[in-house]
């Protein structure tokens, strides 16, 4: 990688300081890319042993200082509160600061930008989505290496400044991402699909668990690793997914609804002992998905 | 553990070589627990493969010669196989042979056992099912120790004899498994809830993708490990989930409608944006789950 056209960034703001924000962090530092690094977040402890790791720099809860000669500001809270943080950050920013989040929906965050901010910070507001993460939450969580070899989905409006798009392009490479930029409802559907719908079916398989058959922990005690990796995203944030959920509400009850028609289809193979058609389905299913496993991994 | 109680198995018949029978072979050969293996297969590349790793000593298709003066015989053929199998080792069971079989439903191989077996055999017929594997098929992905800390359900029938239920206890024991036992009809509703429902979850998830939204490829570039975790049981035997299918029918297809319900309910609290109601949801989901991991390690 070429880094000479790559400027450093003298101050970075983080709101929101744990796995996501977090990772950033200890990325752009590892790589060189950050001089210093001030921390924004709700929870002192977090805070603290963010601090303590080193993650960040300084933490305050003063916008007006922290923003002041701020070269970027990465906005990595649950997307719940974006709203707020658009409020509270948008009488503080100047006009060189670049802004960018890392919100896993991108049309909803776009809604409140508009709102919120002055159009000549809209100019220099790159909304983001870095496709990597675990099931856990918090700066304790934070991994250097997070986002080596991740998608980051970058859904630029028309008025952003190609500056501003470049330097967050620049600083997620650094990170290791591969940046793809597309528009913001394009990225709301391929989601919805690919990682909205499915949280949504681990959760719901954990609550039909608990609350479906009354009898969770000793039907728990048979389940295999099969039902460990399919149910692991259903480990994550609750605060994270609520906000997702109604973030891009339209598209996940359509895709809700999709799957439901699907899954209706399969019930009717095996209602009506369709062995050839059973089978077909999953060998498709293998298919598709060794197909995608090795193009990831070449 | 006491091995003295423990009678060392002089010929074992695996019929069905592959990750579950390969498995077994492997694991009570290194706890030295058998002196002489015969594997018994469809597929001649996958057999010669087991003759080569040394998990079976002899390969043949002549049952008779087989079974002559066999100990135990280990059915891991797939479950739609049963039928076949029983009627081709039934003319050649001797009435000391104790019979076992690892599929993963039991009503419908303790049906066929009693449509094929003499009642002489059927006292000495142990139903079980180790609840291990991975998506992977086939003797070259059969590992030492598989079944190390897992779980095997055993569903004797009433005139099972108690000594061939102690010999199977005490060889999955020696491949390091927990061996409990259970009636059939328990065992085909818990797992049709922990595992058959999921990976019919995970099969409609990967058939969606590829036939609801035509779109497959592009929409998977962006999938990330969340994705690819929740839908790796979409990898297993297209075959074995087909007999699976049906072997469970009534109990799978009762479980998928309680499972839409649920869903119904979820989708539900996206509508009506309520807020609560879906963190709290997502909350317990976390928290049965992180309870389970925590009982599972500990």
């Amino acid at each position: 990688m070429n880094n000479s056209s790559i400027s450093r960034i003298g101050k970075l703001v983080i709101i929101g300081v744990g796995l996501i924000g977090g990772s950033f962090a200890l990325a752009l530092r590892q790589a060189g890319m950050v001089q210093h690094i001030i921390g924004i977040g709700r929870n002192q402890k977090n805070m603290h042993s963010a601090l303590e790791r080193g993650v960040i720099d300084e933490t305050t809860m003063d916008y007006a200082t922290a923003l002041n000669d701020a070269d970027l500001v990465f906005l990595a809270m649950p997307v719940g509160q974006t709203e707020l943080i658009m409020t509270n950050i948008a009488p503080h920013l100047q006009s060189q600061t670049i802004v960018t989040d890392a919100g896993s929906t991108k049309q909803d965050v776009i809604a409140a930008a508009i709102k919120h901010l002055k159009s000549e910070h809209i100019a220099n507001f790159v909304p983001g989505h870095p496709i990597a993460g675990t099931e856990n939450s918090g700066v304790a969580a934070a991994q250097v290496d997070l986002y080596q070899g991740k998608h980051v989905v970058l859904t630029p409006l028309k008025q952003t400044r190609s500056h501003a798009i470049e330097t967050v392009t620049q600083l997620w490479q650094a990170c290791g991402a591969k940046v793809s930029i597309m528009p913001a409802n394009e990225h709301d559907q391929i989601l919805a699909i690919t990682s909205h719908l499915p949280h949504i079916l681990a959760f719901t398989m954990m609550r039909y668990l608990h609350h479906g058959t009354g009898n969770s922990e000793s039907l728990l005690r048979f389940a295999g690793s099969g039902f460990r990796d399919f149910t692991r995203i259903a480990g994550s944030s609750p605060e994270m997914w609520r906000d997702i959920c109604l973030a891009n509400r339209d598209e996940l009850l359509k895709q809700i609804d999709a799957y439901q028609a699907e899954l209706k289809t399969v019930q009717k193979l095996i209602e009506e002992k369709d062995q050839d058609e059973l089978e077909q389905i999953f060998y498709q299913a293998r298919a598709i998905r060794q197909t995608w496993i090795e193009n990831k991994n070449s």
